[in-house]
């Protein structure tokens, strides 16, 4: 039972401190709420100005569930119009979740970066971007080191160009750049006519499956890695997709039991399997590939972070052992790993029978990416600025997985997954199991971690393998990810005993 | 019947000029294929290099026919593979449109801009960036006077935020200057939370699309104004809608006709009908919003232009008249027309309840707008600049809008339509026809002026009403445009007296 306690204390005329307890999170919260009724703001404005004031405090953290809409009106003493509206602008804003069974909570996936730029000056906040708040929450890189010389340049540079409009597949320097790029990092020696500026791997997705959407004339069947990547799944789903989970092993996408005349699309991440950390053996590439050209599914490749490999050089990507001309595999790569979700920057690239069907859809649908972006990004690229990145950031994230090995080591209740590279690890609990993994996941959250748990990367009817935690080691600065991993420690040695 | 001949003249032992003549369009062009066969680029790269700076000079023109690879490739002596490549390289680029019976042809709504970029240096090319070539093609804002210097600072801030990611819904201080720009300039006094920012209208709608696709589980029934602006009901074929084309006369949608029962979605553009430029009147739009809100129709506002009337006032947005929570007004704006294409960048605005179905999706499908670029239009809307920008080419537009009506005047074979504002202007033919629009259109094509015929707004099973002339107000520099306007005049008077 989630259940709350409101207490609340007269400060001043009209300024209150709402306390409450929250029996699932076992926190407490204290956050003050001061209405100025002679004018100015509304008083729904003044009651979201403070909820948001007490999320960017953490005096309210993510996951923690709010007061009724009724009874926070009733101890301020204002119409409960007033208390719903304010909880609908911060809902619209991403700091609150609303409803589904247990009421409106502090968004449990809170964008600190979202919610930065709500109030005050935006440079005066954290250089916090993370979907999942808490210096271990996967999915965000390291971006301290991005705004150097090299980088403000390209976008002074771009600046001046403000009366281009972007071609809708791309700048054709960018193309340029781009298929550089996966013939030096990525084995994958392709025309820059086959390479589409997307504003990342979901708008290649949604793009793709407008194009085959209009072609097939049905609801498309996607097949997705089981356990696998939450995002794309979703892009999918949101396309009207049926979604059919298949099973992945430590190397990756089990190959020889692939469903025939069933699937559409297949969404594979076979150079770092997300979140297991395979990599798809030659065999498996080739099985996979002649399966996809005998039932005319059309392959994606989410190749989200393999410049980031730091053991050993990674298996060219499955496009490059595909056919330019009549191939099947989609190519979906971005730059928000290797450099920074500001850009909101990524690419595709498709054979020519492919592109036939996206490109007109794409000429109809609109480029979404700026011209300035794509200027800014090409001449980052042209000068090598790029490869030098990728190379600083290889050298930090294997130096924190060397770390992070070092940290956890010597325990037997949990142990390391073995990854080749890239921004996330996986911490599999021995003998685990969901109990365990729920035990875990609330003491990390209690510790503010932001740790993601392993079972939830699999499709809600699959029986889950492993269970464990899904860290990410993307986070703010040095020092601050050495305390949460040994923070992380406790909280699985605490675990372990209890 | 379409025809060439191709002349070849040995140039030196691997240069050949290629001359041909077009019997269709009645110009005669010539270019160099110099091929290098000692190393270096591939022979496609090198035909496809040749054919691209043809075009870039103005020697092969928009819509002109070329070779057909087997000739071209006897001509040149390589394989007819070789030329297969080029020409397919060139499609994909934009430059080329393949096939339809007449063969390929120079992509007859060449974007400079795209081309200009795949060659050389691009801060050496012209500041072109319509969708259809030539000074006088509609469609494209003056954006020579943009690159100021508050718009650099905005850019040099924005840069120094590498770190940041966008909130799928968009910045919220952009949100925030966007709600006060509505309200200063479109008399629309909504909240920041009903705004989400989008990359451009066409990124609204499929939002929007995808949103209510997904609850209604079938295709979609999209209403659109006819005569109409094409780009966003393309938006709707590609989401897989069915379009019903709806009535339009002097004042806007008539909407004493509207269809009961058969409609999802209706785009209308109330403030300034496109093309023909009716201002929806007040009773009309009251009756709209009725029947919308009776029969579940959800509104979608096209405000693509209304920033740049410059006679009178405009009447408030619809969405001014609609209820925040529970209306059916969602509201696309752009800063593509009042600031720049370069930018990719616009809003849409949408009540409660809607925003329910919508923020969702945005949440799974990601924002697709660079959080630089975020930064850098909310630092410059925050300072006022877009609103001094907007005031300093609205007098423009008037100013060429008078020399439009000038150099146009006296002549009985037409008339330049009224006009209250915006970027284009429409010339009609008295008493008109579909015959004499077409030789219009053929002369005005030939002198590279970049008209668009007023006919091809209309869906194609609609009898079209008046024909004349679309033409824009945006082209390059005002001394271009004032002789384009003289050149327009000879080809009228020359068509009326044919």
């Amino acid at each position: 039972m989630v259940y709350f306690k409101i207490h609340l204390r007269l400060i001043s005329v009209d300024q209150w401190f709402v306390n409450y307890e929250d029996g699932l999170m076992g926190s407490a919260g204290e956050f003050p709420i001061s209405l100025d009724r002679t004018g100015g703001a509304t008083l729904p404005a003044q009651v979201a100005a403070a909820l948001r004031e007490a999320i960017d405090t953490d005096t309210l953290r993510p996951g923690e569930p709010l007061p009724s809409t009724r009874d926070l009106a009733e101890r301020v003493g204002v119409a409960r119009g007033v208390i719903v509206a304010a909880y609908e602008q911060l809902v619209a804003e991403g700091y609150l979740l609303a409803g589904h069974g247990r009421g409106t909570v502090v968004h449990p996936r809170l964008d600190r970066a979202r919610a930065a730029q709500g109030v005050g000056d935006p440079d005066q906040h954290a250089p916090e971007t993370r979907a999942v708040a808490g210096p271990l929450a996967p999915g965000t890189p390291l971006t301290d080191a991005v705004d150097r010389p090299a980088w403000r340049s390209a976008w002074r540079h771009a600046a001046t160009l403000a009366h281009r409009s972007a071609p809708e597949l791309g700048d054709a320097r960018l193309r340029e750049e781009i298929s550089d790029h996966l013939r030096q990092m990525r084995g994958t020696r392709r025309s820059p006519s086959d390479v589409i500026v997307t504003a990342g791997a979901r708008d290649g997705l949604s793009l793709l499956l407008t194009a085959l959407g209009t072609t097939r004339g049905r609801a498309l069947v996607v097949g997705v890695e089981d356990p696998g990547y939450p995002s794309l799944r979703q892009v999918a789903a949101r396309h009207g997709a049926r979604i059919v989970a298949l099973p992945v092993d430590a190397d990756g996408l089990v190959t020889g039991e692939l469903p025939n005349g069933v699937l559409d699309v297949m969404i594979v991440t076979p150079s770092h399997q997300y979140p297991l950390g395979g990599s798809l053996p030659l065999a498996r590439r080739r099985e996979l590939l002649e399966w996809a050209i005998r039932t005319g599914v059309v392959i994606v490749e989410d190749d989200y972070d393999s410049e980031l490999r730091h053991v050993g050089s990674p298996l060219p990507t499955l496009a490059a052992l595909d056919d330019p001309a009549t191939g099947t595999v989609v190519l979906l790569g971005t730059f928000s790993k290797t450099l920074s979700p500001a850009l909101a920057a990524g690419f595709m690239l498709a054979p020519a029978g492919l592109r036939r069907l996206i490109e007109p859809v794409r000429f109809d649908l609109g480029g979404p990416v700026s011209a300035v972006v794509q200027a800014a990004l090409a001449r980052y690229l042209a000068e090598g600025e790029l490869r030098r990145h990728i190379a600083r950031m290889r050298r930090r994230y294997a130096r924190r997985r060397d770390l992070l090995s070092e940290r956890l080591a010597g325990q037997a209740g949990w142990r390391v997954r073995p990854m080749s590279g890239g921004l996330h690890a996986v911490i599999e609990l021995v003998p685990g199991g969901a109990a365990e993994e729920r035990r875990v996941l609330e003491r990390a959250a209690a510790a503010g971690l932001g740790a993601v748990g392993l079972s939830s990367y699999w499709e809600a009817n699959s029986v889950a393998g492993s269970t464990g935690l899904v860290i990410g080691m993307g986070g703010p600065d040095d020092a601050g990810f050495d305390r949460a991993l040994s923070v992380l420690r406790g909280v699985l040695a605490d675990a372990e005993r209890s």
